[in-house]
């Protein structure tokens, strides 16, 4: 029996939107899912029962910072990713590709793979296709991602867009140009991915998904996904659409995209996104998604609500005694639904919040990124509901935040072969 | 009735050590108890329930420092220090005049009160008896403690005692010996504490304590136990012995004050410390501590164990599958006792906490400080029953690093009257 089983139990018929199930050799999740993001095996700030607590079922963690610490011999001498870091649930690796293209000043990538500047010692660092499956390998998760190319976004052209326009420069000064970048990438990430097949040494416990890539060309999506789809696995993935995007561009992307995965293996939206992404996307097909937000903006005094993020810092929280989002059922809004003894039962109030920010109490990023998890999760069961009842009106009112992406992506479910 | 209630259940027969309960409006203690200190309204990075589930039945929090942010005003219309920050418990507070002349660089001390700069905003801030009660009587801590002048310790002569030593050279500038200066602190400290009680304006809902002074003149000290203790209130603290002395300056000055205190009332040791500290406190017939070291030492990753401190950063441990204290009962070291599901019930190793540290996330002194928390609230668990049981030998053998503190003080019990 392999060590991943997909199964779809509901199709919403207004879209390609699919309720399902994994199934890995740790555990079951529930699709489509939220991953919350464990950089260096831990998401940050939490225990894993916490995050367990907020509803999480699956868990994401960056290969590229596991292998600079504590190296994968020692996770793997430990155990393994599951034991390291106590969490009993099935774990995602990314393969550390996008990592070492964006947060290195330095890397040069050739046919064979990529030699980057670690971030820790200033030492170079070769990863190959070869090199990352191994790498995965030894962690040890229930998903291991390809080793691919991730090249610029095309339609990246905002100031603001700093990772993907270091990475056009870089190009630029090897004499290409963004299209010819990208068509060189996308075929590299095909062969690459043969190479990451070929050097996976545990399929019996370990499940390799391979990554469409592609920019916002459509045309390379397509090509991309039928050779990526052309090399049998467990599951694929769209990458390089949370890379600076708007959200015309992502949602054009994954629907054009989604619907040429194989539609019995689950879909994976690479590092997206807010509420409407996630929205959009689940209506074009897909199952899985990651993303720092819940945990960097909790960290950053931002907590999300149906109706659009709350800036705690804000003076008008001083004195506010309400919780960050009123029948909120999360630890900081709902203690004592967890068990937890405060005075009359109160929240942790804004005004509260607010003051572990001003102040730098750690306790403040604690509480605000077990809201933001909390909130993920309970739209993503929301979202799995209204697929499994074929009935979208309760999310849309709920999540005014999210209706862009129901509006964007509506297109009528096909015919199924 | 008053709001404080002081009952003595056993008494130790070869020394002072006695077991009771302070009973308060928002719930009882164990004493001897050990209280963590929650500066700013919060135990750093820890959940209220959490630093509950660790036994704690108390906390301390910092006037000073709740002062400045986010001021008294706002904690008062928030309902008070307990529903601010949602600990329904027990709560202390200190004065705030132990901080004001530590933490800021400029600080003038005349007969009316201090004056220092504020370490937020640059500005002066005045601190008199009065002013230091209105303020613990709008925080609503269940108990709060007199502003007094918190003179420098005589004993303290090391490089090492720099908040001593500054001091020092503070009362050097105004060409005081530090003798003449503890004696007019201590007698400021009386005049002081007489307009505290006048001041305090809610005693049927918060107890004052008295602080005695003296440094390590033992004449001193009995001096300020004498006249602190005229003045009629609900219990009695020892201030100015953690200030930088060694371990016999801290036993020969606690038990020579701490029967000096009223037998019938709760006395409390300010901002002790060690085990050998807190057990040789305990026999001289100290009910209440209070320290930062299990908090700071475990963001540092020092974790407290039975034979001495652990340090977690040490490369010795980069491999360690076993817990910080095999046998303990915190989260870290036994998370499936708290109902956390961990692969195959395992802790959270001594590698996985060094790693956390070594790639600084916060999960590392989150969980250091809940075991170190856990060992200290277990330590006063085993304390109390060596009194209750006379016996402690199962303490001492326990506990080896407290054993100077069992030997250091052994006053046979006296008559009570």
């Amino acid at each position: 029996m392999p060590p991943l089983q997909f199964s779809i139990s509901h199709r919403d018929p207004t879209s390609h939107a699919r309720r399902g199930t994994v199934h890995t050799l740790h555990g079951s999740f529930d699709t489509p899912a939220f991953m919350p993001v464990g950089t260096r095996a831990s998401v940050k700030g939490l225990l894993p029962q916490s995050v367990k607590d907020t509803g999480a079922q699956i868990i994401l963690n960056n290969t590229y910072h596991l292998l600079l610490r504590p190296g994968p011999q020692l996770v793997q001498r430990m155990g393994g990713v599951h034991k390291f870091m106590n969490w009993p649930g099935p774990i995602l690796t990314d393969s550390g590709g996008y990592q070492a293209y964006s947060l290195s000043a330095m890397n040069t990538v050739d046919d064979d793979g990529v030699t980057f500047k670690s971030t820790i010692d200033g030492s170079m660092v070769r990863m190959t296709p070869e090199i990352a499956t191994q790498v995965q390998n030894q962690l040890g998760p229930d998903i291991m991602m390809a080793f691919d190319d991730c090249p610029p976004s095309i339609a990246a052209t905002s100031d603001e867009r700093d990772e993907a326009q270091t990475h056009r420069l870089h190009s630029a000064a090897r004499g290409l140009d963004a299209h010819a970048r990208l068509r060189i990438a996308n075929e590299r990430t095909v062969r690459w991915l043969e190479r990451c097949k070929a050097a996976h040494s545990r399929p019996s416990e370990q499940s390799l998904f391979g990554i469409v890539q592609g920019g916002a060309d459509l045309a390379q999506r397509s090509w991309s996904a039928e050779r990526i789809c052309n090399i049998e696995l467990p599951g694929y993935a769209i990458g390089g659409v949370a890379v600076g995007e708007t959200f015309a561009d992502i949602a054009r992307v994954v629907s054009h995209t989604a619907p040429l995965l194989p539609d019995q293996k689950p879909r994976y939206l690479m590092g997206v996104g807010y509420e409407r992404d996630i929205l959009a996307a689940v209506r074009a097909g897909v199952d899985m998604f990651d993303c720092v937000l819940p945990t960097r903006n909790g960290r950053n005094a931002n907590a999300f609500t149906p109706t659009g993020q709350l800036r705690l810092r804000n003076a008008k929280h001083a004195e506010d005694q309400s919780p960050i989002e009123p029948g909120c059922d999360c630890v900081a809004c709902n203690p004592s639904a967890h068990g937890m003894t405060t005075p009359e039962g109160l929240p942790f109030s804004r005004g509260y919040l607010r003051h572990l920010f001003m102040v730098g109490e750690m306790l403040g990023p604690i509480l605000v990124s077990l809201h933001n998890l909390r909130y993920f999760q309970r739209f993503m069961q929301e979202v799995r509901q209204a697929i499994a009842l074929g009935d979208w009106n309760a999310l849309l009112l709920r999540y005014p935040i999210a209706a862009e992406g129901f509006m964007a992506v509506s297109a009528p479910a096909e015919p199924r072969t």
